[in-house]
């Protein structure tokens, strides 16, 4: 076999077989095939597309690129989340204790952020001592004594889909649907869950666009799942505004806790029990309506709460320990109206400039920064009333300016769009 | 600008600016942007095409991006040629004296062949002590001391393409007009020359398969020409089989010297004769007829000869060197009837296995190995008549059965195709 004949082939429409597949992955993980050969590769698949054959191909070839997580000495169903990443969207930190609160085994390795807010494992950072460094026996030990663990991900999962991610980043060969379905599922599968709910996120925050995008991505991602014996359900929320009113990582952490205790936002008070349900129903031999009945009570009466408290102090963090810059800006609104549209991209954007995200791998994240948006799509507004609460340690050029060019504002209240859009299994 | 973008553009199949391409080409050139960047884009620009505009700019930038020669101090016009590239094509060395023998000057740097059969300087070689490294200086008083200057490229002329065309060999984007067509046009727009003429090769040994690709390509060279204010000529000639019957370097450089001295094969001389007219032609104050009558006095009156004599012994080699191999093999044919098609390329790709191409650019060039084909497309041929010599000198696994393999036959005669198709101007 020859790279140089494989990359012709996928140049010219034609599908690669599973050999072929695996030869690139294997000579990409070892050093035999180059870079600039994987990237020419990359753009060909970006462009001509792959069948899902392939794209099962793929992401074994990934997950038999590294280690795989054996959880089967856990008993009974684990089960696992994802999102394809939103800007406010800190729905693990809520989910994960629902459904440990309902007695199913949860067990999630995270990443960290690069991009516009941190990752969850950022978040978790915000509770000084929190130990996301968990070895694969703390990580399984955990699960079996308290029937939850978080923590970063074992870096020997997928280590091809690492390899390749990082020349996709810089190659503009980030949006192909299968590429990101065979990255995510290949993380996923890598980590041993059974069971799996894919939070897919479309709008203008998002990496999916459009219904029509994320309703393909989601079959895929069932369709892999389907491949290898893993029942995955896909939940499409809207992404259109940011999730909550928190964007930035002790915020964000904050707003969780609220949540866990009822106070939470509404949108996100909904979608994490949403996920949380459609987690236990898929692990339980119960209807849809039970698990939803079940998630909502564990809120309701504080186990869930307790279960996150419970984990933050297995995982050795301090509670009292999350900070917030004392630097505010308050952003009033100059006019008067509903709210029709928010930029939710840009938000995530001037909140990375804050420091609440990564440009690069190598960037530091500021914890205590970020922002809280008091006002968001549908909201009536008036002149000089606080739309939006930044919280920064460095200076952001005209970065109220910035933030308020974000929102679209109409005399008519627009219909508000959906949370969920629609569920796919 | 940002190459990310930039790839992103061209992925959409959107046109970039000149801004764009010479931010992609002096970036490359000066290590800023990556062999993997580049290649991802080459890619898209495979897939998704460029448009004229593109092309020129593409073109311009690879010129910019190393030494320009200047002909100027050179009395009147310069022309130059050049092949696409087939299976015994040494037309370079028989037609560059016959358009100097009729006064037109011809300044040509030529290439070493990486794949099936050497480069023009490769042949030349064979030539013992004939200098092909000439210096600017020492290449341009020639053409003015005696009509005629053949060496090998500057190393600094069109930095930019030999980069790419390196990165493009290994990731199978080598097949695009638009880079097949800059990458030409840079080099001898960079060269210097105000007229040239081009042999665009079209059959199974040519890398244009069909007329429409080669058709194609010609309009855009021609139209990369005028943009640059040089008329540019294309001659679309029959690659189906090889040119004339020698294969390999000293045996070329014999056929070629055969040719000067009125006794070449029939296509060998028709082609050379051609494409030195429209040389002379483009030169000239004349019509295509008259030139084509003073190119053939030249061969005829044997002073194409003595112009080749004059430039082999000014460039001091030595025309009583060119060596062949001892060893030889008569493949005999195992078939009567009439040769209906031979597979140029394979034969090309055989005579690199005897060593009379490189596969890499490492590899050395046996000059005295090759192939004499003897019967060609429309010859009848009978059980046990010689189809081929064979000269070797390392022994080629099953060479008689794979050269055999290379030709068809057929008890009826097929209508020989044309040697040229079409001029394009």
């Amino acid at each position: 076999m020859n790279i140089v004949d494989i990359i012709l082939k996928k140049k010219n429409g034609e599908a690669l077989s599973k050999e072929e597949i695996e030869y690139v992955i294997n000579g990409f993980v070892n050093g035999d095939i180059e870079d600039y050969q994987i990237s020419a590769l990359l753009m060909a698949i970006c462009i001509k597309g792959m069948t899902d054959t392939e794209t099962f191909y793929l992401t074994e070839a990934m997950i038999n690129s590294g280690e795989i997580l054996d959880l089967s000495s856990i008993d009974g169903v684990k089960v696992d989340k994802h999102s394809t990443g939103g800007v406010g969207d800190k729905t693990t930190l809520i989910v994960l204790p629902l459904v440990a609160a309902c007695g199913v085994n949860v067990a999630k390795m995270s990443g960290r952020g690069l991009g516009n807010t941190g990752g969850t494992i950022d978040k978790l950072e915000s509770i000084k001592g929190f130990n996301v460094n968990l070895s694969n026996d703390e990580f399984i030990n955990q699960v079996k004594n308290i029937g939850i663990s978080l923590c970063s991900s074992n870096k020997n999962l997928a280590i091809a889909d690492k390899k390749i991610y990082a020349i996709r980043d810089v190659t503009a060969t980030v949006d192909s649907i299968p590429l990101i379905a065979s990255s995510i599922m290949s993380k996923k599968l890598a980590s041993g869950c059974n069971k799996i709910v894919i939070d897919v996120k479309v709008g203008n925050g998002a990496f999916m666009k459009t219904m029509e995008e994320a309703t393909k991505l989601s079959k895929l991602l069932i369709s892999i799942g389907n491949y290898f014996n893993r029942e995955v359900m896909c939940v499409l929320s809207n992404m259109n505004e940011p999730l909550g009113n928190a964007v930035g990582n002790s915020l964000e952490v904050l707003e969780a806790i609220d949540t866990l205790k009822g106070n939470g936002p509404d949108d996100l008070t909904k979608l994490s029990l949403a996920l949380a349900s459609y987690m236990v129903f898929l692990s339980k031999n119960i209807t849809i309506d039970e698990a939803m009945k079940m998630v909502s009570d564990k809120l309701i009466d504080g186990s869930a709460y307790k279960k996150f408290e419970e984990m933050v102090n297995v995982q050795q963090g301090d509670l009292n320990s999350i900070e917030i810059s004392n630097n505010k800006i308050e952003v009033l609104s100059k006019e008067t109206g509903f709210i029709t549209s928010i930029d939710t991209n840009r938000i995530g954007e001037l909140s990375k400039f804050l420091g609440a995200g990564r440009e690069k791998v190598s960037d530091t994240i500021d914890h205590t920064v970020g922002m809280i948006i008091h006002k968001k799509v549908g909201d009536i507004v008036n002149v000089d009333m606080p739309l939006v609460t930044i919280y920064y340690n460095k200076e952001v050029y005209e970065i109220e300016k910035e933030v308020l060019k974000c929102f679209e504002f109409n005399t008519f209240k627009k219909d508000k769009e959906p949370l969920i859009y629609k569920i796919i299994k």
